[in-house]
């Protein structure tokens, strides 16, 4: 069957960015460009043009960008995205006969030109038998019938024209047939610049080809990409040894986050704690009566609310819209995110998708839930370990509209009172599909809304999980110590196709991750995978104060397994009172980093990250630079916790300067230096981990 | 707005082979398998099964082969294809509930069975205060209630069944039901091999996801992928000098083509020649009035067909439906066309869509071309050159409808006449659409059809012709004559994505090229070349007997150019008569090469093609393997054709063999050696300028 459109010509291919023929969004952050390449190509030799259309999703009509081509058939625009939300372009392309006239018709120019030249000086003519006519006046040129068919596109033009446009095409196509009614023995060109330009503005878009796919575009606040995040666990934010700490402790201990330069503060889940199973210190499964429990064993229906402001504040009996009692009321919430906003601090929440036995939904919507052939409700298990205070949801159930629905409206729930950043517990053991729906639904909504997955898990569900709509994600990060691990795993995070939908975040520890280089290396580790963090990727957090004070004692192994990753008495079963000051605290340290990355706009984005060679496997260098190179950052780090290393540097490459001498300031502790591109450097673990050099021409 | 099947839980991507996304379609040969891998990954831990469906475009009915996990979420499974045409696939995933609970029920037992035997020896029990219960009994393992799950999944399946398999599924879930009954302190495993692959057989598919793209995979004859292609004139052909030959002649000429070895014989066009502007001898505008003219100048409606075999014979008046007259006649070209046949030589025609002024689609549908201002039509032109003597097609026509039907019912003219190989002359100078159209209407209704692109243009055009229906390409072999240029195009070429949809077709020479190598080079470059086009891919070409007489006298250069890929006294323009049995000739060579060809098997696909490395830049040396490596070929090239050329082999890797010693039996003389990895080579150009290696085990 022919196509309906069989005289279009122009095939357009091979487009990026997209993230599976555009399937899923790729993601960008506001005020930043889409740069689109594509294959735009027809038979034949005639010229092509080619625009890229686009367009909010807000708005009814394409906005275009005219694509330049790169050579060899690819071509090439930018458009600038400066709102939040759902973007979506597409590409056009079309022969381009005014141009292929234009290129022509120059060519006749030249040859008429070499001809009369030729006949002037030699007396020369038409070069016989060769079958190249060479040379040859206006008329052998065929330029009077040349300069006919240009006028004919011009009228055409010249009829989708409208006003001043419309008059000088005339006037343009009303040129071209008089000269070709004087039919003179040679010709200067009657194409100027003006009048092309103006000829581009209308071109005949009938047989033009359209890219089948309008590629979806999501565009993210800065934070998205460039954000600092803090983790605390609120009950232990009392100063009164022994009392449970509420959100007005972390209120007073704002000023002291805001102060070391974060600025987003994640709190584990906020909600009631069930009491069946509840888990002991060490995640006993006898817990002391008095033991406050876990914070990811949400829901307790005993807990009635306590009311603050209006309708809106009303939550469930006791589940994900509630707050677990002793850490204060909505109105105490509302004054944490509040507060923590006038310091340039974002409150996220940390939403974990599962229930306790006592959860209201238990009760309510068993069939939320699986269910035994006894009747009950089936509780988490890893045969043979049991999790009897945990009830998984049902991603199957007939009632899935239902659960869906629900589970929507917790996000809608706490977005309503003030929070636009969550942290999702274990996203990977939720449907994807729900995901996929329930991000898509709320960002188109709430486009300024941020998600970050806590999945650890294999590569697809990561990435399948960042494509469904998570902004950001935790990442193999922890797992990537040496420097053939790091360079491989960024290189591959940081560059297209994952970056095009993956934002990662770093995080040297987390109440779940005590990796065993912090535990073997100490404070100098703690050190060195801080500045890692900071400085690879544009996006980073640390459980605190854990990570200040450098608590590196891991759990018991559980029995039969070789080493545990846990914390020792894990403040996740128990309340855990410390200040993060410290002598030996990292405070310090982990200020000057976010000065560093707030100062310095090449660490917050990712893709220019570039890593340099080094004659030492244990120091690992690498620069990140703005597009305009102004700002160009070029870090060292000594991979070894225990020893001193050295090495020399290789800076083929590195933003401003390339083989000549350039000037370093180590902006963690302002000394200079003149650089080339060898170097030998020294860093010491504890006193001097890292260079993290500020790149300057010489003055 | 929520999804149809919210509880499709399994997500299918990176679904492979696969061409811009279905968009086009993966080629593959009759008898040869498609293997299919995919991610396919759900939330969770669940285990997943997967399965390929697929099937022939003339089947109702899906078939399916089951995929098996790889690890890391890839799956795979491969099917037959064992018909021409059209065939689609696609992916089945779902979570499989069954096999969750096997191995969940045989942990349990695993725990249980280890809880007793502590019990027994030390009186141990439940391991309290870790969260871990690694010990337990039957029922603090649930195994009871687990037995009970399980035969609610075996009475679901029992529902999908029927007969003898519904009756085992039946006996299968009483006994499930009866174990659960009994609660015994210790069960010993109910599950047997055969009632799990009962169970595999009748999979709840309710929440099968399956993959949103049908693939189409178009499969091609045995020759589409191996074969030799013997070009000549056949007006060169008469023994009687100074004769026109005619297809008769040609027909005499068969045994010694065949001979050689070709199974192709393909004919530049055979219509009539225009008169217009006819060239001369070495493309002379000035012909003299006996003349050939150019075959590719098509068309002179002063002919009138010299009928044969009733109606179908009809061609058009002197168009691309005719036949020259100085050729023969239609019975003459069908006596060809069989004589060929059972010879093992198949006819191909070159279909050139172009005309000469005299072609009686000018005067019938001069709409189908350029008309300039003056009501003229638009004839070549190169600004300055002029191809006064041809016409190109107009595909932007208004009826460009009336054009591609003309253009189709050329092939199916030549197709009832027994033609099923084209080689189509500048396809890339034809829209690409029309392509799309006419090939895969083409190949739907005779699928045994071949079509070779002559286009040598950009990257994406010759590209995307391929993925428009072109079955073989020609190449940029001729102009890679390096180890480094041949190594890296023939990466990029045998290899996906580009081997899913491109077949090359190596050509050393045709009537327009002559390249330097062989113009400089002389016979031992003829020798090189065409022992690599043989040997590197597994369809070549030559143009004859220019090739076995290597014929090295280029053409003068035009005016202004540096240098002429052109013959001269091209037969492109003349009658030129010659004996291709000259002591000189490279015929034993050739013999010997498409003989090695048809006797090798691996030499007969692309994919397996590995390059080793040599020591010397001037040595290039690859193997080509079965998949069950029961057949290697090892080839080494001396690429310089002026000095011998020496050098040390390594081969970590050749199909048989990895370290130890193998034999090696050179092909073309029949000399044996034993080979291990590392091997001294000697090759010298004009005798020995090759080793075609067998590999066999030692014996």
């Amino acid at each position: 069957m022919k196509p309906q459109h069989g005289r279009r010509r122009v095939v357009i291919e091979d487009v990026s960015p997209q993230v599976d023929g555009g399937r899923h969004a790729v993601r960008r952050i506001a005020g930043g460009e889409v740069v689109v390449t594509a294959a735009v190509f027809a038979d034949g030799k005639d010229d092509l043009a080619a625009r890229v259309l686009y367009r909010h999703s807000s708005e009814n009509h394409w906005r275009f960008v005219t694509m330049r081509a790169l050579g060899n058939d690819l071509w090439s625009a930018a458009f600038r995205v400066d709102k939040l939300g759902v973007w979506r372009f597409t590409i056009l392309g079309w022969v381009d006969h005014f141009a292929t006239w234009v290129g022509e018709l120059r060519k006749r120019l030249a040859a008429q030109s070499d001809a009369s030249l030729r006949e002037t000086m030699l007396g020369g003519g038409p070069n016989p038998g060769t079958g190249l006519n060479a040379g040859s006046n206006a008329a052998e040129q065929d330029i009077p019938i040349a300069l006919r068919s240009g006028a004919v596109l011009v009228r055409e033009a010249e009829g989708r024209a409208r006003g001043n446009d419309a008059k000088l095409l005339a006037e343009f196509a009303q040129t071209l047939e008089e000269l070709a009614r004087e039919n003179r023995a040679t010709y200067d060109d009657p194409c100027n610049e003006s009048v092309i330009e103006l000829m581009t503005r209308y071109p005949d878009l009938t047989n033009a080809t359209r890219y089948d796919v309008d590629i979806p575009v999501w565009v993210d606040r800065e934070r998205a990409m460039f954000s600092a995040w803090y983790e605390l666990f609120p009950r232990s934010a009392s100063p009164v040894p022994g009392q449970h700490g509420t959100f007005r402790d972390v209120e007073r201990e704002l000023p002291e986050i805001a102060a070391m330069g974060f600025d987003i503060l994640y709190m584990p889940p906020i909600h009631p704690i069930g009491r069946a199973f509840r888990k002991g210190p060490n995640n006993s499964v006898n817990a002391p009566p008095d033991a406050p429990g876990s914070p990811w064993a949400i829901g307790d229906r005993t807990i009635h609310p306590r009311l603050s402001l209006g309708a809106q504040a009303v939550g469930d009996q006791g589940g994900h819209k509630s707050i677990h009692p002793q850490l204060g009321t909505f109105a105490d919430f509302n004054s944490l995110v509040t507060s923590a906003r006038s310091q340039g601090i974002e409150i996220a929440l940390d939403i974990a998708f599962q229930c306790s036995p006592d959860h209201p939904w238990v009760t309510e919507h068993p069939d939320w839930f699986n269910i035994r052939p006894d009747g009950s409700i089936q509780y988490a298990e890893n045969p043979p370990k049991k999790y009897q205070d945990i009830y998984p949801l049902n991603f199957e159930s007939a009632n899935w509209r239902g659960l869906w629905d629900e589970l929507y409206s917790v996000f809608e729930f706490w977005i309503y009172r003030g929070v636009r950043i969550f942290r999702v517990d274990n996203p990977h053991t939720k449907a994807l599909p729900f995901w996929e729906w329930c991000l898509g639904e709320l960002q188109s909504k709430y486009p300024d809304t941020i998600f970050l997955a806590e999945a650890f898990t294999r590569p697809h569900v990561m990435y399948g999980l960042a494509k469904r709509g998570f902004t950001q994600s935790y990442t193999y990060f922890t797992w990537r110590n040496t420097k053939a691990e790091l360079e491989s795993y960024l290189e591959e995070i940081t560059r297209p196709p994952v970056s095009d939908f993956f934002q990662p975040s770093f995080w040297p520890n987390t109440p779940d991750i005590l990796h065993k280089t912090l535990q073997e290396g100490g404070r100098p580790a703690f050190m060195l995978r801080v500045i890692l963090a900071a400085t690879l990727v544009s996006s980073y957090g640390i459980y605190g104060p854990a990570y200040e004070l450098a608590e590196s004692t891991p759990a018991e192994p559980p029995a039969g397994r070789g080493e545990s990753e846990e914390y020792r008495n894990s403040e996740k079963y128990e309340i855990r009172q410390r200040s993060r000051n410290s002598p030996e605290s990292l405070v310090p340290l982990i200020t000057s980093l976010n000065r560093i990355r707030r100062e310095n706009p090449a660490l917050q984005s990712n893709t220019s990250l570039h890593f340099h060679p080094v004659d030492n496997p244990q120091l690992i260098c690498y620069s990140k630079a703005t597009s305009d190179f102004e700002n160009t950052v070029l870090v060292l780090v000594n991979l070894d916790s225990f020893n001193e290393q050295s090495g020399w540097t290789s800076l083929e490459k590195i933003g401003c300067s390339a083989h000549e001498s350039f000037m370093v300031e180590d902006l963690l502790n302002g000394t200079q230096y003149v650089w080339s591109g060898r170097n030998f450097v020294v860093l010491r673990p504890g006193s001097q981990p890292a260079h993290i050099f500020r790149v300057s021409r010489m003055q």
